[in-house]
């Protein structure tokens, strides 16, 4: 065996070993082995070249070392959710912190936009009254919750924003699957040319329903026009501005997929100001299945979150690390669900042609 | 002077002090101090009659001895919330979490339905770690509240369901002022014959409304018809049947005021399947300003309850209490503001008349 400490299920067939990794990097073993297991003293180009090197094997890369999480007594699970809790974030961030006190969990909040920058991860490994933490969207770089996952610290991440590092739990709904069915309900209806409204700061699950929605296209032979794909805050306003300029195209898309309700509320409005009925003559699909989805008229097609759903199992996943055990499964998907509504109908050709 | 403990500012010109009180009541004044302070092993029905008593002399009762509360160091303050947090108890939570932090405070978090029965307060005063307190819109008898600041611990309620007891600082939206606006726009438009729905479990908000919108008829010379006020539970599903209940009277409303948004939204559903065009047959006005009151079609009137700014407030008077100051003021009412959109039109008739 050689002296460099490999990680430890390293000789798996099948897999890289560090060293494999190593020499096909030009760096020693001992520098792949600190930057996959996330430790301090490697220069970020360096992790991020090692990064994207264990990436690319998937599967057969070197096993990162997860240290079993450090159980820390009863002490309080830091929740962080740096955003307004709208009826997106809320109703996820109700349900963590009910789950949590099912479990006799104390929470302790960090939640609102005012700490966004703030560099709360960095400090937490040294809270020794923190049992662990559950990360809503966390803003920070995925160098940080590496860094927090070295520390022995248990924590989840609920709905990553960008794809997080190997060995961290993360918790998110299926959105490729939730996005492949919603396209899918569109060309079912006839629709080819489907503009996509993307909600920008989600990168990971914005990246898994544009998947999805290229995926719903291809199985019928389509392909993405990129002119009809176009991203912003996840807000109205933004759906009106961007649904607007999709509308007045010379030729408009005959439905519009929103990867957000509040975007899709939004696309209504423009619609009506352009006199398009919807769904006569434009389908919108939504993504979330929040209070406003209901409120308009028509009501909106949507694709629906599991957001408590989603709370709950990144307690119960949290709970298995506080005590000791490690994680089950690195990535957890919760399935989504198409619910059918009144702003989707077939493309207005095909009703041309029947009538 | 007597050798009943009398409370503190009890020799004030104009206010009746404990022994007068007392005597009213046939009651020593030891059990009257004892009942106006929330202190234990007084009779429920005793409590009652006093309190009652003391409401009825308002300014002019007996000081309550407000404890001063006693600063408990720097540990975190308990946040309760025991509802889902939505749109409209989200802004609230995150807006007291995230100015809490400004403070240096950490936030305890209770919130989700789970919570709602759990005898959390009483157990509050033991917990030495815990600062203060932040209520949310309390499902807690007042006599919990009494309880609570007898025991010195620092806190404040937003929103309260019921009046709350004396020398307990509150913080809520000028909801008699908000309500009173809406309903002298509605009586501007030439409407007289004006629903009302209330959301029921608000009870302190919801007749401070309906004194709002009494008034605000009266100014005009009209009364309310009791058959045109009804209740219920604070969503859509609601305004949908109560509002449909209301558009199927034989002399059915020119308007109907909704006490909360969502309910609003179910009107304008219930006006839809009957035909009736929204605001040419009927005028609808909502409370709240939350998302959804942007998304319908027409987009709504509503009265804009001021979330975050109720969060700010009540940190910002919690954290006087938490350094050893009184209060300045009791009840801390925050202005409201009437956002017209396109629910609200001219009474029909007089349109009629016009034409």
């Amino acid at each position: 065996m050689e002296h460099v400490q490999e990680t430890d299920t390293d000789r798996t067939p099948g897999r890289a070993t560090v060293r494999d990794l190593a020499a096909r990097l030009g760096l020693s073993a001992a520098t792949v082995s600190r930057a996959l297991n996330g430790h301090a003293h490697v220069a970020e180009e360096t992790r991020r070249r090692v990064r994207e090197a264990a990436d690319r094997l998937g599967p057969a890369a070197p096993a990162v070392s997860s240290p079993r999480p450090q159980p820390r007594g009863n002490g309080p699970v830091l929740l962080r959710c740096p955003y307004e809790l709208t009826d997106y974030f809320g109703p996820i961030v109700s349900s963590v912190a009910e789950t949590l006190r099912l479990h006799g969990r104390e929470v302790l909040l960090d939640a609102g936009g005012a700490g966004y920058h703030d560099a709360v991860l960095r400090r937490l490994p040294a809270r020794r009254d923190v049992a662990g933490a559950v990360l809503v969207l966390p803003p920070e770089e995925p160098s940080d919750l590496e860094a927090l996952r070295a520390a022995g610290l248990p924590f989840v991440v609920i709905d990553p924003r960008v794809p997080v590092p190997r060995g961290v739990l993360a918790v998110s709904a299926a959105n490729s699957s939730g996005a492949h069915e919603a396209t899918a309900h569109l060309t079912g209806l006839g629709h080819r040319r489907i503009g996509v409204l993307t909600a920008a700061p989600v990168l990971a699950a914005g990246e898994a329903r544009m998947t999805g929605h290229v995926s719903a296209l291809a199985a019928v032979g389509a392909l993405v026009e990129p002119e009809l794909v176009r991203g912003g805050e996840p807000v109205a306003a933004t759906g009106h501005l961007l649904g607007g300029e999709l509308l007045d195209l010379p030729g408009r898309p005959t439905a519009i997929v929103c990867f957000n309700d509040k975007m899709a509320v939004g696309v209504l409005q423009a619609a009506a100001e352009r006199g398009l009925r919807v769904p006569d003559d434009l389908s919108v699909v939504g993504f979330d299945d929040i209070d406003v989805s209901r409120a308009t008229t028509p009501q909106l097609t949507t694709v629906r979150q599991p957001l408590q759903e989603l709370g709950r199992l990144a307690v119960s996943s949290l709970v298995r690390l506080l005590e000791g055990h490690q994680a089950e499964a690195l990535h957890i998907e919760l399935a989504t669900q198409l619910v059918v509504r009144g702003s989707t109908g077939p493309v207005p050709g095909q009703e041309a042609r029947r009538r």
